[in-house]
C-alpha cells in the first residue's frame, strides 16, 4: 500500500549468486527495516555471512533493527573481534534486547570483554524485567543543565544529536542533583528566544515520569494519553534513568497484543513467530493449558455421572446436551472478553465489581430469555413439522429447554464478567485463557442446571 | 505510577459546590488529558455548563482532547454562537472525529455556518472510513518548497508551529505541482547547515507514503516498522492531503485491540465505554452473534438426534460428550487465535496457508495423544479405584474416548487454523468471532467422530 517500488528482492539475489557484495548492491537503496526483512528470510548461516560482509555502519545499524529476526544467533555467529565492536555502538535499548536473546554463556564472554560503561549500562537495564519501563528504555536522550539557554541547548542538540535516541524531548536537569527539573520539546525551543534561559520554556508543569518498574502497557497509556513523543525514568531521588521513546511503546503494544490474543484463546505466549517456533516447543506451549482444561473438563463426566439415570430415561434430554452448555460457554467469554477489555482501557477497576455485576445480571437474563424463546420455538417447530420426535411430553422438553438457557447464560454472563475481577483480584493477568478457563466453568454449571430443571418439570413424566 | 502528586478531584468539588469556576480553579495546574478526565466523571448537562464557562481557548484544548468522552452530546449543549467558533479552532483530525459522533441534523445545520475552508476540508476527510488513513489524517502538517533554504524552514517553523499537528517531520513539495518529494525530519533540520537546500537535507530516499484508503492498521505497521514519527497521505497524483501521526496511531491501536479481543469473544464490537453504552445497545450487540452460535450449535441437537439410539443402548457414551467436544474447541480456538495474531503482525499471508496445515497437521495430533492419554487413564483409574463404573466394557469405552480425542483434536487443530485463512479469502475480517465460529463447527464435527468411533469399536458389544 506504500507508494514506494516493489523492492528487488536482495535475499533471492543472494542465494542465487552467493555473493554478499551482490546482497549488499541490491540493499544500497534500502531503509534497514526493509534489509533486515529480506535477512530474515535467509537461513542463518547466510544472513550470518552478509552481516560479516557489510561495512561496519550499516552491520550496527542493522542489529540495532527490531526488525531484525534472530539476532542473539546472527550475533552469535559472528567473530568476537567484529562483535564487540558492534555492540558497543548500538544503542543502550538494543543492545539489552539482544542480550536477552544470547544464550547465558555467549553473555558470561561478553561481559568481560565489554568496555565498562557498556557492561555498567547493560547491567543496570538487564535488572529489570522486559515487560516494565527500565527493561525497555534507553540511557541515551538529551539532558541539559537547568541554566543553559534556548542557544547553548540547540547547539548541544548539534553536537550530539545523532547519538541520541530523539531530540525531541529535552531533560533540563538540576545542576546539584542532577535531577529532572523541566522536560522541553524541541517544538518550545524552536519558538523560544535564543536568550532565554531553557528551564523557563514552555509549560511550567511537573513532568510526567514513570518508575523503572512501572510496566510497559500502563507506559503506553500514559504516552498515548498525553501525547507524549517520549517519558523520563526516573528513580526515587527523581534521577533520570532513561528514557522510553514512542516507537519502543509500538513495539509493546504489538507484542502485549499478541500476548493477550493468545492467552485469551488459551495458551501460553508463544513469545517466537509462528513459522519459526520449533515444533516441539509449539506443542509444549499449547498442551499446558490443553491439558488444564481437558482435567477442568473431566469434571462434566464426573457431573454427568451423577445423572446417568436420567439420561437412561430420557434420551431426549442428552440430545440438547452441547447446545445448553455451549450457549452458556458463548455468553461467558463475551462477557470475559467485554470487561479484560474494559480493565485493559481503564474503563472499569477492581471495585467496579459491583456495579458490573448488576448490569450482567439483567443483560445475561434478557439474553437467556432471547435464546430460550428459540430453543423453545425450535422443539416445537421440529415436532409440529414432523422432523423429530421429542414425544411423549415435547411442550415438557420444550419448556425444560427454554428455562435451562436462561439460567444457563445468566449464569455464564455473571461468571464471565467477574472471572476477571477475580484473577486480576488474586494476582493474576485477567486476560490469561479466561475464556477457555469460564467456559469450563460454565459448561459443569451448566450440566447441573440443565438437569436440576429437567428433574423439577419432568418429575412423575418423564423422570 | 507517575510521580506526579495525586490531583485534587475538580468533578467531586463542581458537584459539592455547584460553581464551574471552582472546577475551573481546581483545573488550573492539570494537563487537557486530566480535565478531561475530570469531565468525564461529571453527568453531561454539569460537564457542558462546565466547559460553557471555560476560556475559549481552554474549550478548544479540551474539544481538541480525544481523552474527551461523549464529545458530540458535550458540543450539541454549547450555544451555537460559542460552538461554531471552538469548532473551526479545532485540529482538522478532531473535527472530524466531532462531527463523526454528531446526529444527521447537527451535522447539517452545522455544514451551513461553518467558514468555506472548514467546510471543505471537513467534507474531504469524512468521506474516507473512520478506518482508513483518510480517516485519521490531519491536514495540518508542515509543506515547504523545495528551493528553501534550511534557515528558511527554521524561520517558518517558528511562524506556524504552534497551528500545526507535529513539526517534527517536514514535507518537501515541488513547487510546480505541490507534489511530495522529499521528507526530513527537524532532527536533521537541526543539524544541516542554514545555507543547505531543504532538499538536499538528510536521506535521499524515495519518502514512504500511505494512501487515503489504507487501513489504520497497515499504517501503524508502517509507522512501527520504520520508526516514524508520522507518515504522509498521499494521492494518485503524490498531492500529500494530510498526514498521519504516531499519536493518532497509538489511539487507534488501542480501539483496534479493544475491537479484535471483543470479536474474538464472540461479538460486534462496542464502540462505547463498557460503563457507558445503554442497557438496550448492548445487549443487541451481544445477542446478534449469541443467536447466530445458537442457531449453528442447534446442530448438535440434529446431530445427536441421529445417535439417540446408540445413546439408549450405552447411556455411558453420553457422559463424555462435553469433554470431548470441549477438547475439540479448546484445541481449535487455540489453532484460531495463533494463526489470527501471525495474521496481523504478517508472519504469515494468504498464499502460506498450506505451511501452516502441514503444521498443524502433526501438531493437532500430538496434542490429541496426549489428551487422549490422560483421557483413557482417567477412566481405567476411575474404575480401579471403584469411583465410577463404566462396565460391562471398561476398556473399550477407555479407548473409544481416548480415539476420539485424537480425531476431534486433530480435527480442532487444523479447522481452527484454516477458518481464518477462509475468512480472509471470503474477504471478512478473520477476526471475528473466530474462536466461538470454530467451537461451534467442531462441536458438531466433534459429536460424528465421537459416535463414529463408537459404532466402529462398540458394535457387537455396547451397540
Amino acid at each position: 500500500m506504500t507508494a514506494t517500488p516493489t523492492p528487488p528482492s536482495p535475499e533471492l539475489l543472494y542465494l542465487l549468486a552467493g555473493d554478499e557484495e551482490e546482497f549488499q548492491l541490491a540493499c544500497a537503496d534500502l531503509r534497514p527495516a526493509d534489509i533486515a526483512d529480506a535477512l530474515n528470510k535467509l537461513p542463518p548461516d547466510a544472513a550470518a555471512r552478509v552481516l560479516a560482509a557489510l561495512p561496519f555502519n550499516r552491520a550496527v545499524q542493522l542489529f540495532d533493527e527490531p526488525e531484525l529476526e534472530r539476532r542473539g544467533e546472527l550475533f552469535e555467529r559472528l567473530d568476537q573481534s567484529a562483535a564487540v565492536p558492534i555492540l558497543e555502538a548500538m544503542s543502550s535499548d538494543q543492545q539489552v534486547e539482544l542480550f536477552r536473546e544470547l544464550p547465558e554463556p555467549a553473555r558470561d564472554r561478553l561481559v568481560h570483554v565489554l568496555a565498562a560503561p557498556t557492561r555498567d549500562a547493560l547491567r543496570l537495564l538487564l535488572r529489570y524485567p522486559e515487560t516494565s519501563a527500565g527493561g525497555i528504555m534507553t540511557t541515551e536522550f538529551v539532558g541539559v543543565p537547568a541554566a543553559w539557554t534556548v542557544e547553548r541547548v540547540k547547539a548541544y542538540i548539534r553536537e550530539v544529536g545523532n547519538a541520541k535516541e530523539t531530540v525531541y524531548a529535552i531533560y533540563v536537569l538540576d545542576p546539584a542533583g542532577q535531577t529532572l527539573q523541566h522536560v522541553v520539546s524541541l517544538r518550545e525551543i524552536m519558538m523560544a528566544a535564543d536568550a532565554d534561559r531553557v528551564d523557563g520554556v514552555g509549560e511550567q508543569r511537573e513532568p510526567i515520569t514513570v518508575r523503572p518498574l512501572t510496566d510497559r502497557e500502563e507506559v503506553a497509556r500514559i504516552i498515548g494519553k498525553y501525547n507524549l513523543l517520549a517519558v523520563p525514568v526516573v528513580d526515587d531521588a527523581r534521577h533520570v534513568l532513561g528514557i522510553v521513546t514512542v516507537d519502543d511503546i509500538i513495539d509493546a503494544l504489538v507484542s502485549e497484543t499478541t500476548e493477550d490474543v493468545q492467552k485469551f484463546g488459551g495458551m501460553e505466549a508463544l513469545d517466537e513467530p509462528y513459522m519459526q517456533i520449533s515444533f516441539g516447543a509449539m506443542v509444549k506451549k499449547r498442551a499446558g493449558w490443553l491439558c488444564a482444561l481437558f482435567l477442568g473438563e473431566m469434571l462434566t463426566a464426573t457431573a454427568m455421572g451423577y445423572f446417568e439415570t436420567e439420561i437412561s430415561k430420557a434420551v431426549v434430554l442428552a440430545l440438547f446436551i452441547p447446545l445448553i452448555i455451549s450457549s452458556g460457554g458463548n455468553s461467558g467469554s463475551q462477557a470475559t472478553s467485554l470487561i479484560i477489555r474494559a480493565m485493559a482501557v481503564r474503563e472499569v477497576t477492581l471495585r467496579d465489581w459491583w456495579r458490573v455485576a448488576v448490569r450482567e445480571l439483567p443483560a445475561g437474563l434478557t439474553l437467556g430469555v432471547i435464546l430460550g424463546v428459540i430453543g423453545f420455538f425450535r422443539i416445537m417447530l421440529w415436532q409440529k413439522l414432523g422432523w423429530y420426535n421429542y414425544d411423549p411430553h415435547h411442550v415438557l422438553v420444550a419448556i425444560t429447554v427454554a428455562i435451562a438457557l436462561i439460567g444457563v447464560v445468566t449464569f455464564g454472563s455473571l461468571a464471565g464478567s467477574m472471572l476477571p475481577f477475580l484473577l486480576r483480584r488474586l494476582g493474576f493477568d485477567p486476560a490469561s485463557a479466561s475464556a477457555p478457563f469460564v467456559a469450563t466453568l460454565v459448561d459443569v454449571t451448566g450440566l447441573i442446571i440443565f438437569f436440576s430443571m429437567a428433574l423439577l418439570i419432568l418429575r412423575g413424566t418423564l423422570l
